[in-house]
């Protein structure tokens, strides 16, 4: 009998192995998909991009941006609405006034929707003061 | 002498050490990025993507993409006209006829320049006769 429970259990044991093996394989069936392309670009329209870093957030934080675990979890509060960054800009911080404008975007998918967002800074210390703290620009 | 023509040997690598790591610490000013992010999705107009994929081309090919060198390959041949990537169906494949559209997108930038394409297949059978041979969809 004790031989019978132990095998019953072992191949209990099997078929879940088996089942976590396939759900590995079809990973996108698991989770919708937060895949993007964030840009900073020197101009407004028609832009030159300068840089550029991809960041994936699901299943696990990563990408070639220098701290994926910030950029996601900066991201993940803004809900997808990507203007929610702005929110905030630090304010002790005066910037001078002059137009030397600087891009950031942010392309793909966020949670299996897809994300096209812009904004233009009319400068780079307008740009710092307002997304320093969050992360999701800082490559 | 020896012993200074060794201190002096040592400074040289330092020197060399240290320009090596700000050349890292600022790889945007090297070279136009390549950064894109893949998706697959269900449908035509507002479709569901159903998978997504990060990859990076320069300065090396990486990303969540499963063969981001293949993929980095394919894309280049293209000069960065991706319905390249349509040229050369399968000949030796049939597909049924039902529609059942299945749209793939590539966004972000290409060698400083940005993309947003776009196209979809009838079905997924159309896709990968058109798309099996480049990789660049095979996530």
């Amino acid at each position: 009998m004790r031989h019978r429970i132990a095998a019953v259990a072992a191949s209990a044991l099997l078929v879940l192995a088996g089942s976590a093996g396939a759900a590995q394989a079809k990973p996108d069936s698991l989770y919708a998909p937060s895949a993007l392309v964030l840009t900073v670009a020197q101009g407004d329209e028609q832009a030159t991009v300068v840089r550029a870093s991809t960041l994936s957030c699901a299943p696990t934080a990563q990408g070639t941006h220098p701290d994926p675990q910030a950029a996601c979890a900066a991201l993940a509060a803004t809900s997808g609405s990507l203007d929610r960054l702005l929110a905030a800009p630090a304010p002790d911080r005066a910037c001078p006034l002059h137009y030397d404008p600087v891009t950031v975007t942010a392309d793909g998918v966020w949670e299996g929707k897809r994300i096209a967002w812009k904004h233009t800074f009319s400068n780079t210390c307008a740009m710092s003061t307002t997304l320093d703290d969050n992360h999701v620009f800082a490559f």
